[in-house]
């Protein structure tokens, strides 16, 4: 059987087409459109072209949707999407199984992420483990024991929302000091735009002529040696390290596995992120704990939609 | 089979005995003594009490023995215990063993807690639920689909330990900003002491001449009204929904359940927890999410050590 994985983010649909081995039989990268439509549209566009794809005639059998934003997965709707607005209150289950003729899951994009990183990434080794995800926001992962931890509604490690400065940095979701106000990619373009006039010679001061400031371009930067960009990425792993040090008390885990984005950087980020959790983290917690970076950023969370999906199906659900 | 279950705490230790199906066949509470050789007399004399008195020759076959700090479970020895000194690297386990001729398991406190009040306290409805144990320090628990989560070495859930305030107050663990440094008893007491002068009406001004102040005084002053340790109790309160906040928000719980001595003030503790909660968490997490006080707060984690230790003599363990 095969199984197609879709991860719809703010700025890109990704897809991948599996076997139930995890073999990566395809995968495919588009830009988000704007209504719920044209993204129905695109992504059955995405799967009819693996099937006519697979080998042998294959059909993809199924479909995981991995989305951020609170879920109904009963009624396979998004109830709130912060990211792509277009879907909030879409039953995109329904809309995609009446395009396809096949089943659709959808699950939470944090949750696929942790799922994939479990089948075919370096989470599979560990039974107690987190999953950080650096873009836009903030968005975290469990597995407890060997299972992915869910929470009563389906919605728990919203670590974005752990307050570390309580009186601070006020958060749309009507708390303050929210850990995603001081270490998401939203946040480090916002600190280094904010440091601009301090470093007069900065190559940022150039690349943003006629162009917005972009997470990426500060990696970029930051791999070139540039003083800003350096400065702008150590801040957000000090604040990172302060939130981690929290879930190293509060979880006790073997590994914390970074995903996202922004953990392309993860050569700059990981090494004081270790040190701020090695000077604050209770000994008995914070030993031993691995640090790691997601195996596939672009592919592993539709693999995990993809797992999901397979995995519903052969339990009968 | 009958089992006895011991709470060590830093003033008073605890002692149950208790039958397979809970029933409470037995309670004693007497002050902790200073050495580690006073301590296995004393819990020695508390078990050797119990068989005696036990209905028709029933002997005590299994003893749990509860105790905070940082332990070696296949040693039965206790590594680490802030609260009692004298238990730092001995082997109770075996001491007490050698002593009564039965079976003895060692566990962490908070975990005794979280197992008694799944047993028998308020925890048995919920699949997904938090104990948060307000004392000397703030210790927690978690029960995860049913089960009791203790993580990697079994230090999971150091709540005391989350920062909420990256730049605030000094914690003796190398953090700042610890949420037992603004909402135990301890920083009760430390910051009622501190506002007395703000408040020359106060009847604990008249209650401490030539004595300590203490938690319980502050918890009976506000019961009759006294606006110091009403406001100091309002303000730890507001620390305390600012830490459930953020565990909320990460573990999407069912129920948040208090226990540990300051749970006594839960009456004055809970709504202002709540209404912090309320405007702070994330909507989809906050919903409906319930918050209790311990059923039992003086019986509930000797019971959880007694239900341990039966449980591991029944596996065979």
């Amino acid at each position: 059987m095969n199984a197609a994985g879709i991860d719809i983010g703010g700025t890109n649909i990704r897809a991948v087409l599996t076997d139930e081995s995890g073999t990566l039989l395809g995968f495919r990268k588009i830009s988000t459109p704007r209504t719920s439509r044209e993204i129905v549209d695109a992504i059955g566009g995405l799967v009819a072209g693996f099937a006519s794809r697979a080998a042998g005639g294959c059909a993809v059998s199924v479909l995981g949707v991995g989305c951020a934003g609170a879920l109904d997965r009963g009624r396979g709707s998004i109830i709130t999407s912060p990211n792509i607005p277009a879907l909030a209150g879409f039953p995109i289950a329904r809309a995609l199984e009446k395009k396809l003729g096949i089943r659709v899951f959808i699950e939470n994009d944090a949750t696929a992420a942790v799922a994939g990183e479990q089948w075919k990434g370096n989470g599979g080794r560990f039974s107690n483990w987190l999953m950080i995800t650096l873009g836009t926001g903030i968005g975290g992962g469990a597995v407890i024991n060997g299972g992915i931890y869910t929470g009563r509604s389906g919605a728990a490690l919203e670590i974005g929302h752990m307050s570390i400065d309580h009186g601070g940095r006020r958060c749309p979701c009507g708390n303050t000091g929210c850990l995603e106000r001081y270490a998401s990619a939203t946040a480090l373009v916002h600190d280094t735009r904010r440091r601009l006039g301090n470093f007069p010679g900065s190559s940022l001061r150039t690349r943003i002529k006629g162009t917005v400031l972009t997470a990426q371009m500060i990696y970029e930067e930051a791999r070139s040696g540039d003083e800003l960009a350096l400065q702008s990425i150590n801040e957000l792993s000090r604040w990172l390290g302060i939130g981690i040090t929290n879930l190293v008390n509060i979880f006790n885990p073997e590994a914390v596995i970074f995903g996202g984005g922004l953990s392309k950087a993860g050569r700059f980020i990981l090494p004081v992120v270790r040190n701020t959790v090695e000077e604050r983290a209770l000994k008995g917690l914070r030993k031993g704990v691995r640090f790691l970076v997601t195996k596939n950023e672009e592919k592993t969370p539709s693999l995990g939609a993809a797992k999901i999906a397979l995995d519903h199906s052969i339990k009968g659900a």
